[in-house]
């Protein structure tokens, strides 16, 4: 049996309901964060609970807890469903409310976390995946990881379509980031990524790389490339937290390098991977 | 005690129960109407189920009813709350699904709907109200009437704390329309309005005013204005399903021509008065 936490209940998975008058059923108000979990491990875990505070905070919802209680919350929950690889999905929600946009003055937060086990996706790190290019249609807040994300869905079905593991995004001429990831292009082995403002996520797995990267080395660029620059990069890759450091060997019709995961890739995934198993400790 | 669809089933309203996994409440992935009820009569009943379908029908999600059964439905609902004035909110999801964000194969959408009781803001209509100017952050597809509303949400709290009716939007230095209505200007008897394309909803009540218009003589232009145009428009009024159609007195803090509703809006008023009285047959 799987459980759930709905507000202060952990409960079983299928007992967990949703008044049809919360606000994240009918405006997508809340925000979300999806925390990975190696061996029983929870990775990055504070930098997650931060950036669900500072999204929550952006829209003006108060998560009911302190950062110290939802970490005991999250960590219970992963202990009740023994989860040994896999992720925690959490959302809260502005609450329940009689419908109209504005705040309603009353509504408390609801919040909802469960687990989902996944495989880490090793083939992908190996052979790298082919991509689709989709117009960015999301709104100018993409900063905050809030549930409005029809803009991600309908591009990551593109994706889907076309037999390809993500959609990456851009407004106009410009790369964004990916569906549900950041994108990276590398050129002369310099790293080159959107600035993290309005328009892109600020990735967890994001920053972690840019570690990596200081670690081993590698320069890392914020600075927007164009579609055109991108196709013509020496490697690509995109990283999330299930993707974490994934290759990139083909966008539409275009064969990325040699069509082989790149030395950069290969060096900052090592050098993921090497964090991976630090944070492996029980 | 009221009622509420969920799926087929019409139950009491402390009855209904979301799944925590609907998309609707991970994505905000579905569509809505509402629906305006005059005396137990619903207005424009048709082209509100025909826009609902085409939202639908845009996102790929498959409402489970022909529109003559969600017709039924929606009577049905409107006489179990025996809802004299008031509207009908409904909305349909793409369904339960195990989170990802492509569509699912297997899920089947979830369709909810109830009533509540609202007034006819009729002080508003008399008097006019103040808004605010607010920028448009929205996704490029406001045309879809999507449950994806954290942009429109923010703007409607910017006017609610500014002691406002409504949130005059505008994308770079264009107006579009308002958090949740149409707006129009009138300069010279004419009426300008920003065309119907991707970047406002095509209201329902905003096609009503366009008949009317049409048969008093009144010249409705579809093209955008920018803000320095709109506040020196001689008129400004904004419409809604719920708002029906509202003087704009004042605009941040410039008031609109001599402060006071305009001959052509009163002369929509009146028109879009005559509809309401024409439909109010039981």
């Amino acid at each position: 049996m799987t459980h759930i936490w709905v507000n202060d209940q952990l409960m079983n998975r299928n007992e967990a309901k949703i008044d049809a008058e919360d606000r994240g059923y009918q405006f997508g108000d809340g925000v979300y964060e999806v925390i990975k979990v190696y061996k029983g491990n929870l990775f990055e875990m504070e930098a997650h609970i931060n950036r669900f505070y500072r999204s929550a905070d952006e829209l003006r919802i108060i998560i009911p807890y302190t950062k110290d209680v939802l970490h005991k919350m999250v960590y219970d929950l992963v202990e009740a469903d023994q989860l040994n690889t896999g992720h925690v999905y959490m959302q809260v929600t502005r609450g329940v409310a009689e419908r109209q946009h504005y705040f309603p003055d009353e509504a408390s937060a609801t919040f909802t976390a469960y687990t989902q086990v996944s495989d880490r996706p090793v083939e992908q790190f190996e052979q790298g995946v082919k991509t689709v290019l989709y117009d960015d249609i999301r709104w100018l807040r993409c900063d905050i990881k809030s549930l409005n994300l029809l803009g991600a869905v309908l591009a990551k079905q593109a994706a889907h379509e076309a037999d390809c593991a993500e959609a990456i995004l851009h407004r106009e001429d410009i790369v964004t980031e990916g569906s549900s990831s950041n994108v990276y292009g590398v050129k002369n082995g310099i790293v080159y990524t959107h600035p993290a403002n309005n328009l892109i996520l600020k990735g967890i797995t994001r920053d972690v790389v840019f570690r990596c990267a200081k670690e081993q080395g590698i320069e890392i660029v914020e600075e927007a490339m164009t579609v055109e620059e991108l196709l013509t990069m020496d490697e690509v890759f995109f990283t999330s937290t299930g993707a974490e450091v994934s290759p990139i060997i083909q966008i539409n019709d275009t064969i990325i390098g040699d069509g082989e995961p790149g030395e950069t890739t290969r060096k900052l995934q090592q050098a993921f991977e090497a964090k991976v198993q630090e944070s492996i400790t029980i």
